[in-house]
């Protein structure tokens, strides 16, 4: 792969710099400051592929017209306990954040809720959307759909997204954190291995004719496989139906991915622990339960990590040292803040 | 393996042989009625793991103490959206079933609801009860937890059980049915390669000292892998959390396994499709959904099933021919049968 030159940023210097840029692009402040903390936040948990990389997704996506900056949210239907809204072709970010705060608010209400937002542009990690909801005291369950692009041997198609799940669940510390694409691995690894020039392991994925593969070129060209075989390829094929059918927005095959990468619709669910038990109860329960997991026997050197631990670990050495930004990405963000008279180190 | 010798029986022979039975074994009829439904329901889908050879599970557990074959079900906490029971050490799946009625009552008046079950032992397969949502027009979604033998390489001990998810789904014809347990392959396929005298496939299942292995007695002895590596497992142990911690029930480290399986605990879910649209339109998206997916490109003899599909052509098969039992599960029952002064053919 050679050496890459590398951005390092700070948490603070990257956020706001990415908050200019989208006000300048006509993003309300608001707005604004949501789509900034996410893609930050994604970054130094080490999710790079939903960080400002996506970032610049938007911006593109907003310049090109495809992206409504500066979106009416609407409601379509609500009850007590759901809530179905219209993100009026603008970033998925601040819709998927304005329908969390909704849903959080109800289910503290009542205890469970339920709401979809469809008509939104990416929602970037749906790790920021239940860990709020985990920040909150409750649980929190979120789902989207993507463009198609896992299949399995034999289809000449691509057949679901990698449609990811995403759970939050708050504890003593910081929240348990599950968020999977249901693909095997991440299209990020294969084009990794393009680069570097080396194969791809079996299973990861298949060519444009739906068979397997191990050559990244083929693979890229082709379909990633579900995660866990037909498991995988039912739990996608579920989420995408959730995330589309069920709220009227678009399914996986239907989304073009013109532009930016689009979502079709994203679904939140929250649960409040004390419709089952005292909430000091259970979060004195789920501490005794990690520590009982974490000390189990093993190897010398081999952990068990909580859901999120990784991404926690992450968040605190980027948080300390900076972030680090591809060269490239961080080129296309000056050249951005340049356009629209933002000054960036 | 050899020849083995296999009993076929008719859908309402067994189901009335299993009804009487436990009847005589003290279970109240309305729950021997839910139970032999259940356990026939299993086998006519091939899911013969979670069948009549479940049944001698309960039947024993009933004989030997360790199950209440007449439990008071007690409702522990209640709101307008939720319900937590108390299964009184009953067999689970009426217990499930019971709380699995009331879920469904709830979702229908306010459009989401969530329950929970505890102290009860198995509930059988989580599809009985998403796909009594399903038919009622609601989609449901199932969890439990089950006693821990699912582990990570380098690490002695196992750590999370199974974990099952389900999820149904109403359409125009029968519903979708996701029911998968949280493991690579079941536990089932390797008894069945020891059988064999065959070698296991690698990443299926560990030692017991977690190391990876190819030897079915070793990983009789050790611990199966999740499906899909860290994705899997990550997510048994948030079933894990949802079934036991937040309920305050066992989790599945804390189950023992003595005598016939058990479960932690059991959560449901449903939800009204109306919530977010017309019932009719939802279900009329779902059927193009489901035939634009049938009808991608593919390999000749190559076809895309939804989930539950395979299933349900057993069940057509199985409700036409017969059941197929292993004649030595079949043996047990007669002997079961004949204790009890039933007759059975």
């Amino acid at each position: 792969m050679g050496l890459k030159m590398v951005k390092i940023i700070q948490t603070d210097e990257l956020k706001s710099l990415l908050f200019n840029i989208f006000k300048g692009l006509g993003v309300p402040d608001e707005h604004a400051m949501i789509v900034s903390d996410s893609l930050v936040l994604a970054n130094l948990r080490g999710v790079d592929s939903h960080g400002v990389s996506r970032g610049l997704d938007f911006i593109n996506g907003i310049k090109n017209g495809e992206i409504n900056p500066s979106p009416k949210i609407k409601v379509v239907k609500e009850t007590d306990v759901s809530i179905l809204i219209d993100g009026d072709r603008g970033i998925g970010i601040p819709v998927a954040y304005y329908l969390t705060l909704r849903v959080i608010d109800k289910a503290k209400r009542l205890g469970v809720s339920v709401g979809a937002a469809r008509n939104l542009w990416n929602v970037g990690a749906l790790a920021y959307y239940v860990m709020k909801a985990a920040r909150e005291g409750l649980i929190g369950i979120a789902l989207a759909n993507a463009r198609a692009r896992v299949s399995v041997p034999g289809v000449k198609s691509p057949i679901v997204g990698t449609n990811p799940i995403a759970i939050g669940i708050p504890t003593k510390d910081e929240p348990i954190v599950l968020d999977m694409a249901l693909s095997t691995v991440a299209f990020g690894k294969i084009v990794l291995a393009l680069r570097k020039g080396e194969k791809i392991p079996e299973g990861w994925a298949l060519t444009k004719n739906g068979r397997p593969t191990t050559d990244p070129k083929e693979a890229l060209e082709g379909y990633l496989t579900p995660v866990g075989g037909y498991k995988g390829l039912g739990l996608a094929i579920v989420v995408d139906i959730l995330s589309s059918i069920l709220i009227n927005a678009p399914y996986s095959l239907a989304i073009t991915g013109k532009g930016p990468y689009t979502q079709g619709g994203f679904l939140m669910t929250a649960l409040n622990p004390v419709l089952f038990r005292d909430y000091d109860e259970f979060i004195e329960a789920l501490s005794a339960y990690i520590n009982m997991i974490k000390s189990l026997p093993r190897e010398p050197g081999v952990e068990v990590l909580m859901p999120g631990e990784p991404e926690y670990r992450t968040y605190l050495k980027r948080v300390k040292e900076g972030i680090p930004l591809d060269d490239e990405i961080w080129s296309q963000l000056v050249k951005v803040a340049n356009e629209l008279g933002i000054k960036c180190s």
